[in-house]
């Protein structure tokens, strides 16, 4: 039994491996599959996160990292916790730190207890522990924390892969000891690494299994793989998850992966895709990305993307967009973040549909998707 | 009688030169005196124009120099024009681009026909006249367009002053025969500039007054002049316009100023500052501006002020607000613009009442605002 009062229920699909579920804690809900939009400093850019549940996103992930170096976790906590600071009443998950610590901070030094790291915004020397990861968190308030892991490059050897996994195992069952003497509201999910190597994965898998994490991750997973290769790995690697507990796939991905790992028995995605794309003017539209500050849409008057809800296709046309894009207006990206989370939200309704009615939704215009 | 159908009615003040009244053209209308936000591009930044009729705001004003030069007006007429542009409902104020030429462009060179400079953006030529400014504002589709003018700066010379005033009175008459070409239905209003003297400024008034235009405002006040010269002009300038048409002062400004010339009979105001002040991180309040960067704020839950119905006061923490400025991120702006814009709809839903009920406002906090 999880010490947590997480509950999380799912209807196996009709046909493959597919789970329509819900995930339930502290009161909060969200339907699965579900994308989570990226919050990296308590806030989506450019959008108020209240919005987000009118949008269709009950679920977000915002960055222990960034939170913990500015404002600092114990802002937050004096704030009231993260819920309180962007007034948002769905469920919040937070990474470990782990991954930006790999990949943004400079002059990292690794030990079996932990990580020493300067932050990358002002060269502090900042020390990072499983039992830091998971109080930073806590003071954080969010409603999910991941354990704190090593992050190897993909294109590590097997020996170094191995000992991370190594590490990182050791690493979440203090995490999730660290976890259970803070309280046990919050959930602790745990993370399994180990390259493209299946049989690394799988003793991985195996060993967390073990213990009674409440829910379980793939990561290492998109971290500058070709589109293929993440589909690939997630159709492979999700199986190896616990299949009574949420599995999340970190940093994943585009509308064709995340339909491809949903069937593979995927529950949970998050991924910056939507919004940085929108921000860089790539709109998501089913007849194939919109590059907005492109000149064909100067005097268009045309939607986005037909049929499509938001503020930028209901309430601006692709002129507009283009216009406020080349003038460097914030309403451009404001606009184009809403459009990128309605087609993420959308994309998911069907997700979710497909599975309770196979069939039931038309997924050609995926195979025209180039992200 | 003049050849549009505007309508401007109001009462004079109990005490005083103030008037409460109601401009209505195209179907639109805005009670005044009216503050109007600045939508440079065709568009509040950070705030869709929609959403401006909520906050209090029925007219805004746009720049007919920046949108000329992008996306040009033709765009914005194949677009359908600036309030579906904008997806704005309220009343569409262009300026003549005059201004900006004498304070953005390089290279301008003046004649009696009209102006020829270079593109602030790409050096491109331009050529503006009377007749250009106001097809261009035709274009755009604005309600009320300003003749063009030639803005000397304040300290010019009487000989400079006079000149400027001779040839803006010239093209001023033609502004409006080609205003009145292109059709009626639209208002134009007249500029009278003079600096700050008052015998030049009585005398272009007094020949404008004699040209049946549908407003007439001051030009060339709010052009770096401190806050006490800026209130002293308009009180000194206002009652020279005439009377039974709205009078609208260019360029003003912060509440202080805005409570002193509706005293003196102004209608219509403009001015950057709310939104600029935003983006800045000055937020104001009847406490005193709210420098939201300062240190003081990091933990405080208090909202930027006590009683405020916008989102940053609702929704937010003064808290938070600092992070996100801090942190650069795209949402401090966003909320700091609608604080600001929905300080100043109270300000003139103030200056609309103590106008109806001479008293009914206790306006000893405008002695401590210092902007």
């Amino acid at each position: 039994m999880s010490a947590t009062r997480v509950r999380f229920e799912f209807q196996a699909a009709a046909s493959g491996s597919g789970r329509r579920g819900t995930l339930t804690l502290r009161g909060r809900s969200t339907p699965t599959p579900a994308f989570m939009p990226v919050a990296t400093q308590g806030t989506l850019k450019g959008i108020h996160a209240r919005h987000l549940p009118r949008l269709g996103f009950h679920a977000l992930l915002a960055n222990t990292y960034h939170l913990a170096l500015r404002p600092g976790e114990e802002t937050v906590r004096a704030l009231g916790g993260l819920h309180r600071l962007m007034d948002y009443p769905g469920i919040v998950l937070t990474d470990s730190g782990g991954f930006q610590v790999f990949s943004l901070a400079t002059r990292r030094a690794l030990d079996d207890d932990g990580v020493t790291f300067r932050s990358h915004l002002d060269g502090a020397e900042v020390r990072l522990t499983p039992e830091r990861a998971m109080a930073i968190q806590h003071a954080l308030d969010s409603d999910i924390a991941m354990v704190l892991d090593e992050c190897p490059p993909a294109e590590a050897a097997r020996g170094e892969l191995e000992r991370a996994c190594d590490r990182s195992l050791r690493w979440a069952r203090r995490s999730l000891q660290a976890h259970r003497a803070l309280g046990a509201e919050r959930a602790c999910f745990a993370i399994v690494q180990g390259g493209r190597d299946l049989a690394l994965r799988a003793a991985m898998a195996g060993e967390l299994a073990r213990d009674d994490f409440d829910g379980y991750a793939l990561g290492g997973i998109a971290v500058g793989e070709d589109a293929a290769t993440i589909r690939d790995q997630a159709e492979r690697f999700a199986p190896l998850l616990p299949a009574a507990k949420p599995r999340y796939l970190m940093g994943v991905g585009s509308p064709r992966e995340v339909v491809a790992a949903v069937r593979a028995g995927i529950d949970l995605f998050d991924c910056v895709l939507p919004t940085r794309n929108a921000r860089n003017g790539f709109l998501f539209s089913r007849a194939g990305t919109v590059k907005i500050r492109h000149a064909e849409h100067a005097r268009s008057t045309a939607p986005v993307e037909e049929g499509c809800p938001c503020t930028a296709c209901t309430r601006a046309t692709r002129g507009y967009l283009r216009h406020l894009f080349l003038a460097d207006e914030m309403l451009g990206p404001i606009l184009a973040t809403e459009h990128n989370l309605v087609f993420f939200a959308r994309l998911m309704e069907d997700v979710r549909r497909d599975l309770e009615q196979p069939g039931a939704i038309d997924w050609s215009w995926l195979e025209r998707d180039a992200a």
